[in-house]
Formats: structure tokens, C-alpha cells, sequence
């Protein structure tokens, strides 16, 4: 097992990282309250909820359920309602605790819901795909989509605590498996050039659910978006970067409707964008660009974004939260491990970038 | 015209009070961006939103009007869903800055739509009404109501600045220039004995809305809370004190239906039940909830609460959200100017306390 500590402004907490943490109650313990509502969904509550219960039940915290939908469909006014609802029926007052058991969808609604719960009680998360224990549970985000964009509603909330069971992935589905791997090769492409070559070499293992490597990729993702966190908590500056691949990302999931592609699969479409940008920029070879395409091949991830109307995308990335006094900024790359925030004011540039992909 | 800071934790901002700082274009400047969003409702906006406009056309500043419903019983989702969809028509951004121009539901709403558009933007509050004046637009609380309780969807979230105009009262209906005095009189009651006389000397001025007599009220309100809040933000601690007459008043509101009853007098009559439930825990004389009674009346308040029935009472304040680890909690007074946080275990005492207002 492996821990480390987010310290942000507002709050430190630790993340520990292994085999069968979710089952370790001396973990959870010093971070709960003696009123638990576990948050989880219709796939993940079948696996594992039984097993938190008998952990609860055995050390005497009252519990209850909220189980939702599951997919990124489901992110809405809708499931989050449902949260505050079954909250106020099951009286949670402001010592309850959140447990969100599942995936990143599960952390940003439960970590949203929390955040805005009699303006604010605490949280746990329990991520069980590899996407949220690299991401979405480190840093605080939460959030729900709204029908004209992605995460537009939501707030800057940490959670008390992060348990990424690494046991939980044996379960997870190829395809979310490699979701999940899109932010990992993000990451090293933003700022790491070793570890890009270290994942290139390991991405095999890694496939096969190799343990050992994969708490070695889950905890250096974690120790660099920490890193990242802790400079930046509310996204001002250097958290931006995080966005690699996610301005054409949100447009492709937004356009084809949320759940229909996976977040991961738009990313690695979108990161492979993000790398012809910078080619158009002058600043990234082809050869990187390939470079990148292969990993994310070998990880079985798109690297082709699906066609649709060049005016789509515009529409689209306009709502990108990065937008700045009306103008577009993309996450583009100075060299593979060196990102940096652009402005692009010159929309024909991203249509170049794009005209492989717009309909004949 | 008078100002004051709010130094919290998380973000300090400056209060001007006094005539006309709705127009003076050099407060808000500072803390505007270049695009803005006014939060209004049917009932303020013909009133005054036309002389913001100007100030703010003059100085090249872009905006768009979002108009809500007046009252409480639109402080729900559907409105706040109402400022969401117009914000993301108008293209707002992270550095759109939302003003609120309203009351005290205006800017619940307004500030819980800036703390949650793409996680938090800047907002500025400009109340025009009492009540908002010395109470909601100070201390950064925003909120949205649930069927199941009042204000139960909210964050702690700090404008950048408050214009609290004088020159807005004199539109004000003589029924909210009573809700608003109700919350005067309480700060006066929890924590300043003195202010209490000179309020008893000073109430006939102020029904009569003398500029001057007004100011100090509202400044020395202002200042009570800034106090108070700067030494907790998130109400862990002393701010709970400023519940004051607020477990029974919104018991009240949520049992007569949002909006039947003003905030202010559903708080005056809660305040006179604190006095009594004071009474039964021995901390006060009959004579000094006499001395709050006639207040009361003289700002045109009720002092005794609509008859319904104790289960109704009991479901109510069990939602409450001074409830911890499943106790009710109550803010009652060792004397008058002293109040306190106390713990009820037995329930029989409320009833006692609310015996004359069951039905028989």
C-alpha cells in the first residue's frame, strides 16, 4: 500500500492507494462520522457495497444507501436531486458523512451534492475505476453537466479522504480500462517525458491489470496532480494544464451525446488534436504526434475524433470553461512533457487542424 | 455615506453604505469585469435596473438582464436553473461578473448561481431591501430552498463587494420594511443590550425611514455580523447565534408555505418562542419577553406564531440545520443581549413552550 497527502489550501487529506483498502476500517475511521450515506451506483453497489456494510455494521455507524443510475448520462439535475432527497428523508444533518463508492461520476455528484448539502459536509471518496483514482478523486473538482455543457455547474469541494482499492479494476470493463489509461498517458504527455517512456514500455502490464505496475502508475498520476493541486487549487494557473485533450474532448462528448463516447476515449481523441494544434503552432513534430497515437493505440484508445460540422465544434469549445473574456484558450505542447495554456484568436487555424474530420 | 470591511478566511470585501452608491460607478469598478450579469426581479428591476444599466453603458462595461419571479416561494431549482440556462446563452465566462439586485432571495440565489457556474464567479450584491441590508447579502451565505426545508441547497460563498443604497427603502412596502426590522431587533437581542434601548428610542424614526437613523442602524448591523462572521465563517461556532428565532421561524415559513409569511415575521415570532423557551430553561423573566413583545409591535411585527399542529412543529425543526449527530439545538438567551446555543433533549419542553399555539 502506498499513501500520500493533498494539501491545499483549504484542507489537507491523505489518499492511500492498494490492495483491499476499501475493507480497512482503521483507513476510514479517523475521516467518518457516526452517520454514513454511501452514494454508489446500479453496476458498482452489486460488487462492493456489501462489503463497506459489514465494515460499517461491524464498527456501529449508521448507514444508508443512495444508488443511482450509472453513466454519464445520468450526471444531472436529476441523480443530484435524488441525493438531496433521500438526505433529507433519511434526516443527514451537517455530521454526516458522504461516501461516494464508484467512478468519476459517482465522486462528482457525491462530492457536488456534499459541497452544497446544508452548504457543506464532509466527504469521502472511494473511486473504483482506474479514471477517477488517477483523476477525478484527486483535487477536489466536482460537478454535473448541464445540457449545454459539460461540468457546468459544480464547485471546488476536497473530499476528507481517498481509497483507491486497486482490487476494484479486476472488475472494471476493458473499455473503461482503457478510459482510465487516457489520463495516465495525459499526464506524462503534460509533464513528463520519463514517464511517458516508462509507460511506453509498461503499457502491456499495465493492460493486463498487472498489480504491481499498476499502483505504480495510479500513485505517480496521483503524486503529480497533487503536486499540480497544491500550487493551484481553483484551476487560476497551472491546474489549467490538466485540460490537455479536454476542450476537443468536452466537444466530442457534448456532440455525441454525454455517455456515448467515454470521457477517456474523447481525451485521447482530443489529445491527439491538442498535439496537430501544436504542429500547426510550429511547435510539436509529426513524429511526436505518431509517437502519441501509438501509445494510445496500444492502451486500445481511438486517436481519431468522430466526424461532425466544423460550426459544432465551435459552438461547442466557445463553452469550454477555459474561455477568457469571450477569447478560446487550448492546452497546447511547447515538446512532448512540456504543455502551456494558448490563446487561440484565429479560428481558421483550429479548422485546419480539424478538416480530416468534417464531413466531405 | 459609511463603509465597512468583512474580513473572512477566505476572501476579504469591502460594504459602502448610504444614498445613492447604487450609481457611483467608482465603488463597483474595482471589482467588475468587462462583461456582467444583473440578477433582478419583476418587482426591483422596473424600479432601478434601468439607472444601472446606465452606469454601466457609460463605462463600456457589456451586460445582460436575468429577471426572476419575486418572492420566496421562487427561491427554488426551477429559477436557479433560470439564471444557469441564461448564463450559458450569454456566453458568461470565468471573469463574467454576476450582480445581484434584490433582496434577500435574490441574492441567495444569485450568490449559490456564482458560487456553482464553472465552479465559482465573481458576483457583487446590491440589495434593496432592509432585511438583506443587515442581514443575507453580509457573510456569504447562499442558498436555494427544498421542498423538504428552507435553504437547504447552499454554499459559503463571499462577494466581492456590497452597495447597500439607502435611496432603495423608499419603495420599500411597509410590510418588508418590518420583516427587515425584525432582523435588527434580533441582532440587538443576541449580542447588544445596549442597541436594544437605543432601538426603543429610535424604532418611530425608523418605521418613519429617516436617512440618517437608518444608516447607523444598518451600519452597526452590518458591523455586528462582520464581527461575527470574520471569526466564523462556516458557522462551526458563534455565527450559529445569529440563528436567533430562526428553528421556529422557518418552521413557520415551510409549514405556512414559502412566502405566506415574510422571513422577518416569522423570525419575530420565533424570536418571542426563544424568549419563552428561555423562560422554561429559567434564563429569563416574563418581563423581558414583554420588553421584546412591544418592540416587536412597535416595528408592526407579529408576536405569536400561526396554530398548527406539535408533530408539524417537531418534523419541521428535525430539519433543521443546527441538528447534530441527531439532537436539536436551539439559540436561546442567558439574558437579553446574551444568547447561547443549547442542546433540548426533552421534547416536552417545546411543548410547553408552544401550548398556546396548538389547536385544541
Amino acid at each position: 500500500m502506498r499513501q500520500l497527502i493533498v494539501d491545499t489550501p483549504s484542507h489537507a487529506y491523505p489518499i492511500h492507494i492498494g490492495n483491499g483498502v476499501l475493507n480497512n476500517f482503521s483507513l476510514l475511521q479517523p475521516h467518518i462520522s457516526k452517520k454514513v450515506a454511501i452514494v454508489s451506483n446500479t453496476t458498482v453497489a452489486p460488487l462492493y457495497i456489501e462489503s463497506l456494510h459489514t465494515v460499517l455494521k461491524n464498527n456501529q455507524i449508521e448507514y444508508f444507501d443512495i444508488i443511482l443510475q450509472d453513466g454519464e448520462q445520468y450526471k444531472n439535475h436529476e441523480s443530484l436531486n435524488q441525493i438531496y432527497n433521500s438526505l433529507l428523508q433519511n434526516h443527514a444533518d451537517r455530521k454526516t458523512t458522504i461516501i461516494a463508492l464508484g467512478g468519476g461520476v459517482i465522486g462528482d455528484m457525491a462530492g457536488f451534492a456534499a459541497a452544497t448539502y446544508q452548504r457543506g459536509i464532509p466527504f469521502v471518496q472511494i473511486p473504483t475505476t482506474l479514471l477517477s483514482q488517477v483523476d477525478s478523486s484527486v483535487g477536489g473538482k466536482t460537478a454535473i453537466n448541464h445540457p449545454l455543457g459539460k461540468n457546468m455547474i459544480g464547485a471546488f469541494y476536497q473530499p476528507q479522504l481517498v481509497l483507491a482499492d486497486l482490487d476494484t479494476l479486476d472488475t472494471l470493463p476493458e473499455r473503461e480500462l482503457s478510459s482510465g489509461m487516457a489520463e495516465v498517458i495525459k499526464y506524462a504527455i503534460l509533464d513528463d517525458a520519463e514517464f511517458l517512456t516508462w509507460l511506453e514500455n509498461n503499457m502491456a502490464a499495465l493492460m493486463q491489470r498487472d498489480k504491481a505496475t499498476l499502483t505504480q502508475a495510479v500513485y505517480h498520476c496521483c503524486q503529480m496532480k497533487a503536486n499540480i493541486v497544491a500550487q493551484d487549487e481553483t484551476e487560476q494557473d497551472i491546474r489549467t494544464l490538466l485540460n490537455l485533450g479536454h476542450t476537443f474532448g468536452h466537444a466530442i462528448e457534448t456532440e455525441m451525446g454525454y455517455g456515448i463516447w467515454l470521457h477517456g476515449e474523447a481525451v485521447a481523441a482530443g489529445t491527439v488534436l491538442a498535439c496537430q494544434l501544436s504542429e500547426q503552432l510550429g511547435s510539436l513534430k509529426t513524429t511526436d504526434t505518431e509517437r502519441i497515437k501509438a501509445i494510445l493505440r496500444q492502451a486500445k484508445l481511438p486517436d481519431t475524433p468522430p466526424v461532425f460540422p466544423f460550426e459544432r465544434w465551435l459552438a461547442h469549445m466557445r463553452h469550454d470553461k477555459k474561455v477568457a473574456s469571450g477569447k478560446m484558450r487550448f492546452i497546447t505542447l511547447a515538446a512532448l512533457g512540456k504543455a502551456q495554456l494558448t490563446t487561440i484568436e484565429d479560428e481558421q487555424i483550429l479548422k485546419t487542424v480539424l478538416s480530416n474530420y468534417l464531413p466531405k
